[in-house]
C-alpha cells in the first residue's frame, strides 16, 4: 500500500489483506485440513491436534518466506515448508502429516476465498447502509425540485430525490449482485495436484473441512475460474455506480452549479490562497478507483483461459489483482458512505438555478396548454416565435407569452416548477414501497 | 462486420443486429408506446392503428437516417423524424402523437432490450446444447486416463471426463449467471426527458408498454446502466470458459501431445505443403474472441459514471460494444459446439504419453506402499535415489524399485494408472447426478 | 459498421477498410511478390505478367471468401486458391507460381500494413490541420481572460488561448508519436511458413517486393507484434487528448457555464420541446471513442505473447481490433476537426463568470500587496476575515476590503483580471515559436 | 507491497517508490523550487538555505501524512505543511516562502517525474542487458536446428537462434521506444494554481529549476497528460514482449516438449512428490505481469480525458497505476534476464523431435525436387499418396518415398533437417551486423 492508504483505501478492508492475515488464512486452511483428516481416521486425532496447535501459534518468519517464494512460484509452498519444520521440533510423526494429500493452490485458493468471505460480510453490511442512506435522501428531498440535465445541459425540472432514487436502485441492484456471486464464491479448493482428489482427500474430507472454514464443497475450481472474474465485474460495477453518484455530485458542486455539496471539514478541500474553493476531494478519490477498477475486472477475465489443470502465470496475476479490486471497492464504498452521510444541498440554488434559461424550459407547458385553446399548428408557431424572442433579448418567456396571450389564465401554474416534475412523487413512492 | 464475419461470429445472431432490425425493434418500440398511449385513452384508437399501420410497413430510408445520426446523437431523432412525416402523409392528426411524451433514449434502450431479449433466448437454448454435450463427453471418457498437467508439466493422471466435468461446471455457472442477468435486463426504459415520466408517460401507460413488449417495468436507467455493464461482463466470462476449452484443447492437439483434435473437415486446418499440420483454426477463433471480450466488457464498465440523468458519450459508447460482445460471444458459442461436436479424442495416444516420464508419476504411489513396510525415512531416500537414477539414465522407475526391493509384490497395481486416478470416478458421478 | 457510420466514423478513412479494399490490398502483395520473384529470375517474366494481370482484375467472390475463411483461418488461404484458379485459366503454368514461398500471414500482415500507410498519410495530414487550427485558436484567444478551473471549482483566471495552448502541445506531440511508429510499423512481412525464408524468399526479392509497396524490410515478425500494439497505443492516445478537448468544450457548454459552443447547424443538437438546449453531440461521439479506444489498444497490449512461430488466436485477434482502432481515431479527429473550426466563444460571459465569486479569486492579490504595506501577520488575518464575510454576506470582497482599508490606492488593479493571468501572454509566446 | 514482492517485483526498483523516497523526492523538488527563486532573487539566499536545510534532514511524520491525504486530496498538501511547521522552528521568515508560488500537482508531478527517471537509468541499462543476451543466445544457436511451430503444430524447421533473434528485435525495438518517450517525458512541472505561472514562477525560475533537477522544461502539462499515457504503453509492450518470451520457454519446457529450461536452482520448479516436474516459475512470475500490464496501461489511456485545468479523480487515479506499471515491467526484466541467463537448451530433444512427424516435414523439399524430374502433375500426386501412406501407416516418409521412386539420389539431402532452415542463417547474420 502506498502513500495513499487512506485516500483510495478503507483502513477496515486493508486489515484483511496484510501479509500477516494472508498467512494467518493460509495456516487456518492448513488446520481445518487436519482436523478433518484426523476426524476421518486418517491419523491419529494427537497428530491433527499437534499440527492445530503450531498452525495457531506459528511465528512465520515473512521475510523468509517472500524470499522462498520465486522458489515454487506460491506462497503454499514455503509456509508449508516452514510449518513442517515447526511441526517435526513439537511432533517428528505429525510432521508427516503436515498439508497431507493437498496441493499448494488448495491452500492458496481456500485462504483468498475466507478472506474474500470476509470482505464480503464487510460490504454486504455496507451496501445496507448504503441503501438506507439512500432511502433517507429520496424521502427527504422528494420534493426538492431541481433541473434535470441531459448531456450536460438544463432539460426540464426534476426533484433531487428522483436523483438519488436513480441512484439507490443501481446500489440494490449491486447489493443483489454481491449475494449472488457470493453463493458461487465460497467454496472450498481442496481437491489435490490435479484437481481430482487422492486417499488424503476423500469427499467426507472435502465436506468436514469446507464445514469447519464454513464454506461450501464444489467440484475443483483449480483452472475454472469464473467465480473470481465475476467477483471483480460485479465489484467494480458497484464502483462505478458509486462513481456515478461522485460524478454528479462534482458536477453539482461546479461554482457555476452549486447545489450540492461534500461536507465541510477543517481543512477538508479547501485552499488558502483560494479562499472560494471548496473541492470535491471524497469525489475525487472515488472517480479514481472508478477509473481503475474496470481494468483491474477485465485483468480477470482475461486470465480465464487457463491452461490444463493450473496455468502458468494466469492464475498467478489474479492473486494481486482480487485484493486490488475488493480494496479499491471497499475505498469507494467507506467514501461514499461519508459523503452521502455529509452530503449538503441548496435547495434555494436549485430553483434559482431553474430560473437560468428564462422559463424555457416551460416552454412545452405552455405549448400544450396553447393547443387546447387556439390549436396545434397556431400554438407551435406562436411558441416558436416567442422562446426565439427570448433567447435574443434575454428576456424571460413568461413576459413574452403574456404580452402575445393575455389570456391564458393559469399562466403561473405553467411556469410553476412543481407542475414540472412528471411522476417524480409518484415514481419515487412506488419505488420506496420496496424498501 | 468485416471480411471475417464467418470467422469470429454466429450467423444467426449477426441477423439480430443488422440495420434493419435494429430500426424495426425501434418501430416496435414506437408502436407499443402508441398502443399503451391509445389504451390509457391518451387519444383515440384510431390515431394508435394509423402510427401503427406506419410502424409495420414503413420503408425507412436508411442512408438519410446515417446521415442525420450526427445532428441529434442517436438513432431514435431521425427515426422519429421520418416515422412522423410518413404518419403525416395518411394521418396528420396522428402524426402529432408520434413518439408522444417519450425521449429518444427511451426508444434506442429499448430497442436494444429487445435485441438483448433475443440474444438472450438464443444464447439460453445454445448454453443448454453445450451442457448436453459437456455431460455426455463427461460420461463417455469418466474412465479415459490421461495425465493431469500442472504449469504445463506432466503431475498426476487423471481422466479426460474429469477435464470435461470441470469445463461443464464453468459453463454450467455461465448458464445461471446469464438467467440471472436477464430477469435484471429485460426492462424497459420509458420515462421521457429527464427520466421521471409526464402526463403522457403514467405508470399505466408504462406497464401496457411493457406488457406489449414482453419486457417488465422498472425505475428509470438512463444513466445508471449497471445492467449492460454486467451483461456485458457475463457474456466475457462465459468467452473466457469457452477460450479455456479450446486453449485446452490446442494444447492437447499439439503434434507433440496429439491426444484430442478437432475434428476434420475436407479442407479445414490442413496445408497442402505441410502434411502433417491440424491446425486448430476453431480453437484460434474462439481464442480471438476470448482476448477481446475482457476488454469490451470493461468499456461498458468504464462507461458507468455517467453524467446526472444522460451522459454525453458514456452513453453513446455502450452501443456498438454490448452489441459486439453479443456477437462475439454467439460466434464463440457456436464455434464451441462445433469444436465439442467433433472432437476426436486418441485414448491410446493418452495412455502412451503417461509413461514419457519413466513412471516418475508413481513415484509417490511407491513411496507410500514402501513406508508402510520399511518405515518413511528408509522409504524416501530410496525413492528420492531411485528416481534420480530413473532420471540420469533414462529407466522406468519400475525396474529400478524392482532392482532395489524385490519384495513389492504389488509393484504393477503401483504402476498401473487406473489406479492413480484419485477420486474422478466418484466425483465425475457424484457431479452427474445434478444434470 | 453499424448505424452509427457517420457518427463515430470518418467516409474518407471507412473507404480504406471496405471489403474490397482488403481484398484489393492482398492482391497487390500478391503482385508485388510475384514480380519480385520474377525480376530476381525465379521464373520468367512471363508468368509474374499472367499472374499480375490477374492481380489487377480479379473479381473476387467476396461471399464465397467469407464462407470459406473458417476453413484454413484467415482471409489470404480462401484468396490465394479463387487468385490460383482464376490464373490457371489463362495460364496453366503460372498458377503454379501464385503465392509461392509466401504464408498466408505474409499476405495478410503486408496488406494490413498498406492499409496502415494509406491511413497514416491521412492521418499525419489531418494532426497538421489540428495543429494549425489550434495554433490559430490560441493566438486569437491569447488574451481572451476565463476562469481556470481545477476539481471542477473556479480557481484563478486564465486566458481561453492558454487553454488551448495546452491542448495544443498534446496534438503536437501524438503528431510526433504517430511519425515515430510509423518508421517502425512500415515493414513487410515476407519470410514464409515458419518466418525464416525459403529459396523463394530470398533477402533480395525480399527487398525488392519491398521497394514495389514503397515499404521496408526487416526481420520477420510473424509472431513479434509490438509495432502492432505500439500504433494502438499511440493512436489511443491521440484519442485521449481529443477527448479531453471535447470533455473541456462539453463542460464549457453546459448551461450555467455557458462560455464556449460547438457551433450550431440547422438540426444539430436541438430539441423542438426543449429550446434552451444546445446539446455538444460533436463531443458526445468524440467522447465514447474516447471510452472505447484505450480498452481496444489494451487489447492489442494483451495480444503481445504470441506462441512460437504463429499464434493460436492472438494474432487473429488483432485483425479486427487495430482496424476499429484507426477507424474510431479517425472518427475523433474528423469531428475533432469539425469542432474546433466552429467553436463559438462567448468572451463576455468568461469575463461575468468571473466574478461569481464576488471577488475572492483574487484574494492571494490583495493579500500579497497588503503583505507589503502592514507585514504578513496582519495582512493575513485581515484578508482572512475579509473572505468569509464576503461569502457569509454575499458581498464583494473589493468593497470590504475597502471599508476595511481604505488606502489601498490601487484596489481596482489588484481585482482586474487582466493581472491575474499569470505568465499566461509570455508562455504563449514562448510556446508559439515553434510553429 | 504484498506478500509477492520477490515473486513478481524487482528489489531495487521497489527502492525507488518506498514511500520515504516518495517523500525524499517532493522535498528534493521543494528544494530546488527555493534554490531557484533565490538564484532568482525573488528572496534572499538565507531563506533558501534555511529551508533546504530542512528539506534534507526533514524527518516526516508518515503516519500523519497519510491520516491527512484525505483532507487535500494528494500528499504535497499535508507533505508542505509539516516542511513549514519544521522550516517556521528555525527561521520564521523563511517559512512564508516554502513551497512558494508553486501548486501541489508540481510538486507530486515533478517528484514522479524524477521517481520516473531513476527508473528510466534503471531500465535502459536493464534492456542493454537483455539485448546483449539474445544477441549471445542467437550466436550460440544461429545452427541449433528445431522445428518452427505455427498454431502449436510442427510446420518446418528453423533454428533456436532464429527464434531468439526474434525476440532480439522486439527487445531492441522496445529499448528504442523507451529512449523516445524518456525525451517526452523528464519535464518538470512547475506553473502554479492553473499552470499558467505567477510572479514567484518565472520562465527563469521554472529553467533553472529543471536545470538544478536535470530535467527539461516546457509548457505546463497539469491536465494534458499524454506522457505518462504513454510511457505506460510503452512499458507494457516491454512487459508484452518478455511475455511472449516466457511463454515460448515454457512451451518448449513442456513435458512432451522438453526442448529448452529455465536454469534449475535448489528447490527451484521442483516438487517432492512429483520427481519428474520442473515447473517454469519465472516464466509464471513474468506471464503473470503479462497479463497484468495492459490493463494497467489502459487505466493511463482512459485518464486522458481530464477536465480545465486540474481533474477530479483522473489524475489522481494515475499515481498508483503509473507506479505498479513501472513496477511490474521492471520485476518481468529482472526475471526475464535471469530466465535468459540461465536457459538450458537441449540440442539432441530438438533433432529428435524433428523427427516426430515421420519426415512429413520434409514433404516440400521432396516435392520440389521430384518436379523437377517427373514434372509438378505426377509429383504432386506421388507425394500426396506418400504422405497418407506414411501416416496411416506410421511410417517415415523417406521408406515409403524410396519404396516408390529409387532414383531420387539425393534424398538423404531431401530430408536433412540442415538444408530445410531456409535462409535462418543469412538472416541472423544480417541482424547481428547491427549489434
Amino acid at each position: 500500500m502506498s502513500l495513499y492508504s487512506q485516500l483510495f483505501y478503507s483502513n477496515e478492508v486493508q486489515e484483511l489483506f496484510t501479509d500477516s492475515q494472508s498467512i494467518r488464512q493460509m495456516l487456518r486452511v492448513e488446520l481445518a485440513l487436519t482436523q478433518a483428516q484426523a476426524n476421518n481416521n486418517l491419523f491419529a486425532k494427537s497428530i491433527a491436534d499437534a499440527i492445530s496447535a503450531v498452525c495457531f501459534n506459528a511465528e512465520i518468519d515473512i521475510d523468509q518466506l517472500k524470499n522462498d517464494i520465486p522458489l515454487g512460484g506460491n506462497a503454499a509452498i514455503p509456509l508449508v515448508k516452514q510449518l513442517t519444520r515447526k511441526v517435526a521440533i513439537v511432533n517428528e510423526e505429525a510432521a508427516k502429516y503436515v498439508h497431507f494429500g493437498a496441493t499448494s493452490q488448495d491452500i492458496v485458493d481456500t485462504a483468498l476465498v475466507l478472506q474474500t468471505q470476509e470482505f464480503l460480510t464487510w460490504i454486504n453490511a455496507k451496501t445496507i447502509v448504503l441503501e438506507k442512506q439512500l432511502v433517507e435522501l429520496t424521502r427527504e428531498h422528494q420534493q426538492t425540485i431541481m433541473i434535470g440535465r441531459t448531456l450536460l445541459q438544463h432539460a426540464k425540472p426534476t426533484t433531487f430525490g428522483y436523483k438519488t432514487a436513480g441512484w439507490l436502485t443501481a446500489i440494490s441492484r449491486s447489493k443483489e449482485r454481491i449475494l449472488e456471486v457470493q453463493k458461487r464464491v465460497e467454496v472450498v479448493q481442496l481437491s489435490g495436484a490435479v484437481g481430482n482428489g487422492n486417499q488424503a482427500i476423500s469427499t467426507q474430507i472435502q465436506d468436514e473441512f469446507a464445514q469447519i472454514l464454513n464454506l461450501k464443497t464444489g467440484f475443483s475450481w483449480h483452472s475454472n475460474r469464473d467465480n473470481f472474474a465475476e467477483l471483480g465485474s460485479v465489484l467494480s460495477i458497484l464502483g462505478g455506480s458509486l462513481g456515478k453518484i461522485a460524478k454528479d455530485v462534482s458536477l453539482l458542486m461546479q461554482t457555476e452549479v452549486a447545489e450540492v455539496f461534500e461536507g465541510a471539514a477543517e481543512g477538508k478541500g479547501g485552499s488558502s490562497t483560494m479562499p472560494h474553493k471548496r473541492n470535491p476531494v471524497a469525489c475525487a478519490a472515488i472517480l479514481a478507483n472508478t477509473n481503475r477498477l474496470p481494468h483491474l475486472a477485465a485483468t480477470l477475465l482475461s486470465a480465464l483461459p487457463q491452461e490444463h489443470e493450473r496455468s502458468v502465470g494466469l492464475w498467478h496475476s489474479e492473486w494481486e489483482v482480487l485484493v486490488e479490486i475488493m480494496q479499491l471497492t471497499a475505498g469507494s464504498v467507506e467514501k461514499s458512505i461519508a459523503l452521502l452521510a455529509g452530503l449538503e444541498v441548496d435547495k434555494d440554488r436549485m430553483l434559482a438555478n431553474l430560473e437560468l434559461t428564462y422559463g424555457l424550459i416551460y416552454a412545452e407547458n405552455v405549448s400544450l396548454a396553447l393547443t387546447k385553446k387556439i390549436g396545434k399548428a397556431v400554438s407551435h408557431e406562436l411558441i416558436e416565435k416567442a422562446c426565439k424572442k427570448a433567447i435574443s433579448e434575454n428576456r424571460h418567456l413568461k413576459s413574452i407569452i403574456l404580452e402575445l396571450n393575455k389570456d391564458l389564465s393559469d399562466i403561473d401554474d405553467l411556469f410553476n416548477p412543481k407542475n414540472s416534475i412528471g411522476l417524480s412523487l409518484e415514481l419515487i413512492n412506488k419505488l420506496l414501497e420496496k424498501y
